[in-house]
């Protein structure tokens, strides 16, 4: 197999059959010490991380599967930290979409002048463009259309999809105790139908307990038992 | 008259009648001594600035009012450098909605990823929000909507005015061999009806000719000889 990539949070190496195989690293992104999602800087390895995010994402995966929603995930070696995925081709260079049950993160920082931080919102589907020096900005329908991102269909499924998936995870959360805030998902096409790729861990989403947020390690030990 | 509001480029004046009195200021934004319309900050004074602006408008909302849009212009003082006119209800705190033909400062900024500098846009409109301390951040249709800023008829209303608004400008100044590349607009509400705003001058467009930038008192002597 070919090592093609190297990502803050995962290696991306092709297969002989044409699939890829994603090795999970332990690093996480943070800002200031602190783990955040939303941020682009590694800030340093939690033992287990890689593989938190695998069994988390195996679970997801396998849930969105059975729930008819197109993903990239084929299987995954919990052993090896790694997930088998279809070849998909990204948007660009990648975007990112970002589904917000609560105000918090970079949404309190844009509008802090109009929001309080955990106010509800109701699943607000917001668009990013990987894009690490420019601090991955922000984009609207229009935008993405003149420099021919995404059509308006394209953008228009992207955001019901994004609601649809975002929804089930954030119910499955629930039957457990806890408060999905927000998520961050990645889409591509493989053979041209658009589909959820990347991971679904902790390292992508805001988890919250009685008003306290959950480390990404504490949400996989609750989420996957 | 009363005083109500200092801004960076212009005192406002409350009128007995309840119309308000702006009265233009020779100050610029602008950043490192580049006058720059989308910047936050006062680099200085420009002798005349205040009503070059004033002229511009003058010349600008008049011939708005006559193509049937609603402005919020009576009257002007050259001598004097104010300008009457009706009052209006922000929305939030205010709101900036601006028309790109062009792709420049912010939207290169942001997006130098995919589009060239200077590239042809086709008259895209983006919000942002008058925020001094969070850089005016921009903002989408739905962020909006939920914010309870714009309703989506209010939003799509917003659009189609300003390219209607945008486009008349641009034609104007294309007869006298300049080129429109950006514009920013305010709006707000006079008598319940969604209004244009604000002032209507060389510190709120990139006008370009011959691929070189023309000054805002320039520019006034061009556009109102």
């Amino acid at each position: 197999m070919k090592h093609v990539y190297e990502g803050k949070t995962k290696s991306v190496y092709e297969l002989e059959d044409g699939n890829y195989l994603l090795k999970l690293k332990d690093d996480v992104t943070g800002e200031d010490g602190q783990i955040d999602p939303g941020a682009n800087s590694v800030i340093g390895e939690l033992e287990g991380m890689g593989k938190a995010s695998l069994r988390m994402s195996r679970y997801f995966f396998e849930k969105l599967n059975q729930a008819g929603i197109p993903t990239h995930y084929i299987d995954s070696n919990i052993e090896e930290n790694t997930m088998t995925v279809k070849p998909a081709k990204f948007f660009g260079e990648g975007l990112e979409v970002i589904c917000r049950f609560k105000a918090w993160g970079s949404f309190v920082k844009r509008y802090g002048k109009y929001v309080e931080k955990g106010q509800d919102l109701n699943a607000l589907v917001e668009i990013t463009l990987k894009d690490d020096d420019r601090g991955d900005p922000l984009i609207t329908e229009e935008a993405l259309e003149q420099l021919n991102l995404l059509s308006i269909i394209e953008y228009n499924y992207l955001k019901e999809i994004t609601r649809k998936i975002a929804t089930i995870i954030k119910e499955d959360l629930q039957a457990k105790g806890l408060e999905l805030y927000d998520i961050k998902f990645e889409y591509g096409k493989v053979n041209n139908n658009i589909t959820l790729i990347d991971d679904i861990s902790g390292a992508n989403m805001r988890v919250f307990k009685a008003e306290e947020q959950i480390d990404p390690l504490d949400l996989a030990k609750i989420v996957v038992k």
